[in-house]
């Protein structure tokens, strides 16, 4: 057995996860997972189509994106996915997706409000939306940028507490401990989307959540009162 | 058998069919079904995935929600039920969704208006939305407050005609003779709330329906007038 | 063999076709066929699940709705099929949904703008949407109402050449010269609604297709000129 | 083997493959492969199901649209097929849908904008819409002048670039390099037209992708500088 074969596993099992999920069409989308002790992860290989992927065809490569192992070329945004585990200390997974209404949010260059709890059990604030990138970075090292233009707008946010973002007018980038959680995230962000376009449709003057309800519904999830889930089960896929 | 095989049994049905209605994605929702002669019922464990979820999973609680039986950490929205249950005479089930367009009405804190034959099929009025809940409240204990605030929201108004409400900034809690019962009562608010916001959005100044229509398609299936469906024939689902 | 299997068969069939199709769920929706000799159809019975559906279980009603074969109620809706099938000559088959577009439309109080040549491909003008029944009529023999609010929209209209109509605040009825035919046009009559609802939004000020776009598509599908399908062949289910 | 078989069988293949992504109900749609040689292409029969279809039933025709090979039919847009083969050279096959959220941009005669880099990834500019036909034409050889009103579209543009079309009041037309890659692009213009359509709902002021973005997505996947995707993988189906 090599000795990139689990993370490998986990990327293979998560991308056609991201696929049976119907979160992504044709060959949009991509999820790594990271060997933390190694400095090293495995990624969906470049416009391959679900249906003909194999663990095989996973790409293991290093935080400079040299490839270690695999004969294909790994996957056009894994320069972002580099940034990321770079720059957010503990994270384990990325999770890319074009879905539809979490790419809309990114295209009307619009955080997602938080206006419920659904929201609120996953994170305390409103999914943001980057920057535009400016002319000047998207002539340079286009993917690293996007991975840049993410790690600034988390400047004063926690990228531990809020495993999301839209990047501007593309789409949905999320992370989390390994591959499936970040990929959870990305179902999440997805429903999050779709029900706040519902609610801002049926009453445009709608205001976030109060402060009080949004940390209530946090804290039952997350932290040392919590009491969401089992204490010594595995939860969530 | 155990004295609670049946209520456990029905329980755990009624979740794996809410999880395969299309209702709920990932751990979202929950089922509980109680022994009106016992006083007790069985739902969902917290956190635990649909697809690993088994009969014996299934957590009894009393209605102080006091594990009767059961290994694992009733749902967190426990306590929630066992108000209904105390305060709804007669229901022996109860259901809770984050079904997208049902939530979404939710979240923007307006009642689902009462527009078409479908809805007056099953009810006269308009899907209430209970008040947001104070902070006083929030910070006590919240589940418990949730179903008060649902109790409070139904003073005037009678829980055997309505049997579904909408907590504001949440979403849907559905009820019925039985678990089965509020299942189906999720289902079909999830398609007013649906048929609602097409048609708001379609005419922006459409009316409620008239009163006579109303009455007349509530009488169609309810009391002693009724002449839909079979006489002595188990119907609905 | 009994006298009435066929439309027995035809009518269940349908009726489980609709099930499979997506535009009902529960109990809702019904769909019944004629066998214009004898004068008598076969409808679904009331509130059946469809899951439980057999042939057997099919009603045979005469146009008066006197039951002459079967035990179990006829659908509720059976007198407005009734009053269709003596007031439209020629057709052979009547079903009734509840598709969310539609009946959002419906409900809306809206006929469903020609907007494109998806509908004109099927019919010349607009989807007719009925007055709101009277509060005296809605007192009387309902049902047969309901029939009567359809035929005395169609008083300027022809139902060979628009076999589908909203009855306003309730969902559409379509017709055809069989149940198939009648089943297929609820399928249309949903995509139409979808459509024009999404059209709607895209662009408000949306006018009408110009009436040589109409007529040129109808008749490539209808009348002595048609070129569309094969000479001798069935084309459609 | 006879010599139209690579084409029938690619032609069957893709639009079976048709209906099998959803884009289309009942008989809506067709797929043409064109044997690029040979000057003749095998297209769907007009009007046949889906579900009775057979490689046998494609019907051959050449670039005049008399029928070489096949017993029925062919689709009734035959004749547009072959006007965008005799004018966008290179081109091997053409797909027609009505599939809902295109179909509604071009009922709203309105080209959809490119406001994201999901739609910057396939080509550079708006989706083009139209004219409306005139009088004239429409009484003419309706489906000849259909193929003529995408030409006159594509004056100023390349149809090798935009290898898709709304037909205005009518809906999408694509094509590509085969049948396979014009489905492929039917089904990316439909998301594309899904996004952009809930993007301008949830901000109506959104404004085209700024140029820098479009030209860099564009060639990430285009021309000689191209990096997504494998150098000697067939990628896409």
């Amino acid at each position: 057995m090599g000795s990139f074969d689990a993370i490998k596993q986990a990327a293979f099992t998560a991308n056609m996860d991201l696929f049976k999920s119907g979160l992504v069409i044709a060959t949009f989308g991509n999820v790594s997972e990271l060997d933390k002790g190694k400095g090293v992860f495995a990624i969906k290989p470049s416009g391959v189509p679900y249906a003909s992927l194999t663990v095989e065809a996973m790409v293991v490569v290093d935080l400079a994106c040299t490839v270690i192992e695999g004969r294909l070329r790994p996957s056009s945004d894994t320069r972002t996915h580099a940034v990321l585990y770079k720059n957010f200390p503990g994270i384990g997974g990325v999770c890319h997706t074009h879905s539809p209404f979490a790419t809309a949010w990114a295209q009307a260059k619009r955080p997602i409000p938080i206006l419920g709890t659904t929201h609120a059990d996953h994170l305390t604030q409103a999914i943001p939306c980057t920057e535009v990138m400016s002319d000047e970075t998207i002539r340079g090292d286009y993917e690293t940028e996007t991975g840049n233009l993410i790690v600034r707008c988390f400047r004063d946010l926690s990228p531990r507490e809020i495993e999301m973002t839209l990047v501007a007018c593309h789409g949905p980038f999320t992370w989390g401990e390994n591959a499936q959680k970040a990929l959870y995230n990305s179902a999440m962000l997805e429903e999050f989307a779709k029900m706040a376009f519902l609610t801002t449709q049926i009453n445009p003057g709608i205001q976030p959540l109060k402060p009080t309800l949004i940390e209530k519904h946090y804290r039952r999830k997350h932290g040392g009162d919590a009491y969401y889930g089992q204490i010594n089960v595995t939860m969530e896929k």
